[in-house]
């Protein structure tokens, strides 16, 4: 049996969604802008998703944009914020640790002639809040964090930005890319106080391709493209129903978070014990941090070939971002890690299915690659 | 039985398209970017479609980019070509008869600081070839065309756009958008000499929410958002391999193209015979348009009138475009009609699987239209 622990860079439909999107696939295949019936009914699932998505983040449902998926999501939320803004002010911050969709399109803002900040973390990987209060000032347009970091399940200060920028008096807009947190943590978008954050399907058993931007109501961000009516003008193109159905299919399924929670905390320790027990192994992640990532170093077998041995008996993990395709770490690098350290690393991401066998099955592998496996360099 | 006749707005989903989607869904469920096997086997799925869909016009694969639809891909297009480009001149050519997605990406350059020259179409729909070398001079950094008309069927002068660039020396880059032309015409993008290309896979009974841009080998354009490495960075964001799977499952069956033209052609002229019998029913389409799109006006009754009256009998056209959601056609206005044309006009639109019995029972009920319904003012 496949041992799956990857669930940070995707992960498998839910049968619900499944059923979901062949039911869309095969009776409802109007355009929801057409003006008959055939399109209204595509517009009524439409909507319906809508809602559904909405009230998993405490959102109305006017303020829910379909996008592409959480790259599309974060970029249409910084650089639209930023574009948006540019009278106000030229100052964004952000983190040493964003997703690449977020750090790249701070550098392309960067280009644009904004001055963008990058806060950095300490050695367990947390941003400070202090810091965060200092880099913020009055031309301050917009602050971009991450709920919790893909990396090493690091939870960043979120819920306190709000506060902080209002203290500030800075003109900035609060972005939070959740797509970590979202279906693991509750979300709640008038708690957090902000005014953009990211949601993605495929991260929560929906489809890939689909993901969803709250822009709160009278927040006005720059679209990235442009074109008909569809999505308020924010985010046009013919909606990609199929997909935006299977996602709400998976938002239905986010309940008992803090009883998955719970589980998958003893599930995480029980792992991390192990994993630690394996001599030179040491973890990245904080103590604190969401219990659905873990994040270690064994210090003597390179990733890459950890992962293929890993492979071999059918387990299935990463070195890190998915997106990132191989290259070292940033995350790491940022916490001032050494080289060693960073291309040893070893990123397990479990789902509220993974069960104590699997954990298992990984663990006596991993024991079994750095007992047998050529030690690096 | 529904007669749908608007499949120039979106068609229904293939079979073999829902059932290679089906199996991608169950199967296939790793990130294509992930390094261990079930990202392999993903990336593979992603290389074999990507492969297909290149076949159809004829490209290389490296050359296709897959977005989240046409609207993406037109925009990526103007947008991307235009600010990579913006050193070297600041024209852009194109025409009032152009889909949203690039008439309104056009009117943004224009905020950026561009010229854009809008070609007018003559009373018939068609864009001169003169106006066009007329318009394209030494500052020309791209033109941008539909290839045919997706509210009259109009097709354009894309395969001498080409040349015209070439012999005015301008360093334009040529768009086509292909959209309407895809499936139906036979396109070889090196035949027509384009750098850029849209195609889009719900207007070929592929799933919405999934479309492609060939990029010419060399063609360097900026992109629309940044992230990871996914489509070469031009594109980043993971891979909806569903859709794309999907897509390259209808563009299989993109075969036969000039037998299906011949057999909409019959199928147009008959309908169209039938139509323009109706009293005070105009064509607003070309002799020469392509003829899957009729466009007419009855003069009569107000086209969301009408549409309400078909809806009735279960058949189902459109006003023009579906992403316009019933304003007044901006095509049929730049063709010089009085408002009274342009509020009465119909789009029929066929599929390669339509049939005479539709066409017949469309004819029937839009005389009775225009005999029983309330003439207009």
């Amino acid at each position: 049996m496949e041992v799956y622990l990857d669930n940070s860079a995707t992960t498998k439909l839910s049968p619900k969604a499944i059923d979901e999107m062949l039911r869309i696939m095969k009776d409802v295949y109007g355009n929801p802008s057409s003006l008959h019936s055939l399109g209204k009914q595509a517009e009524d699932e439409l909507k319906r998703a809508r809602e559904t998505v909405a009230k998993t983040i405490g959102a109305d449902s006017g303020e829910v944009y379909f996008t592409s998926g959480g790259t599309e999501a974060n970029n249409l939320a910084v650089l639209g914020a930023a574009r948006a803004r540019k009278r106000r002010g030229s100052r964004i911050v952000t983190t040493m640790i964003e997703h690449s969709s977020v750090f790249e399109s701070c550098k392309e803002l960067e280009e644009e002639g904004f001055e963008v900040i990058y806060l950095k973390p300490d050695a367990q990987g947390h941003i400070s809040e202090n810091d965060l209060a200092d880099a913020v000032d009055k031309n301050t347009i917009l602050v971009t964090m991450m709920y919790v970091n893909n990396e090493t399940g690091c939870i960043l200060p979120v819920d306190r930005a709000a506060r902080i920028i209002k203290k500030s008096g800075a003109p900035a807009l609060l972005h939070i890319d959740a797509v970590q947190a979202y279906g693991k943590l509750p979300i709640k978008v008038r708690k957090l106080g902000c005014d953009l954050l990211t949601v993605s399907a495929h991260k929560i058993h929906g489809p890939k391709g689909c993901g969803a931007l709250y822009i709160k109501k009278g927040v006005y961000i720059k679209p990235l493209f442009f074109g008909g009516e569809q999505e308020s003008k924010k985010r046009p193109g013919t909606e990609a129903l199929t997909q935006i159905c299977g996602f709400a299919s998976a938002a239905e399924e986010l309940t008992d978070l803090s009883e998955k929670l719970d589980r998958i905390t003893k599930l995480r320790d029980h792992t991390l014990s192990r994993l630690l027990s394996i001599d030179g192994t040491v973890r990245n992640s904080p103590d604190d941090a969401l219990p659905y990532i873990i994040n270690i170093s064994t210090n003597a077998v390179k990733s890459e070939t950890m992962l293929h041995h890993l492979e071999s008996h059918d387990i299935y993990i990463s070195s890190g971002s998915a997106c990132a395709k191989g290259k070292r770490s940033h995350v790491l690098t940022a916490m001032g890690y050494s080289n060693l350290r960073a291309d040893t690393a070893l990123r397990i991401s479990f789902s509220a299915d993974s069960t104590q066998e699997e954990a298992d099955r990984l663990a006596d592998a991993v024991k079994e690659g750095v007992e047998t496996l050529v030690r690096i360099n």
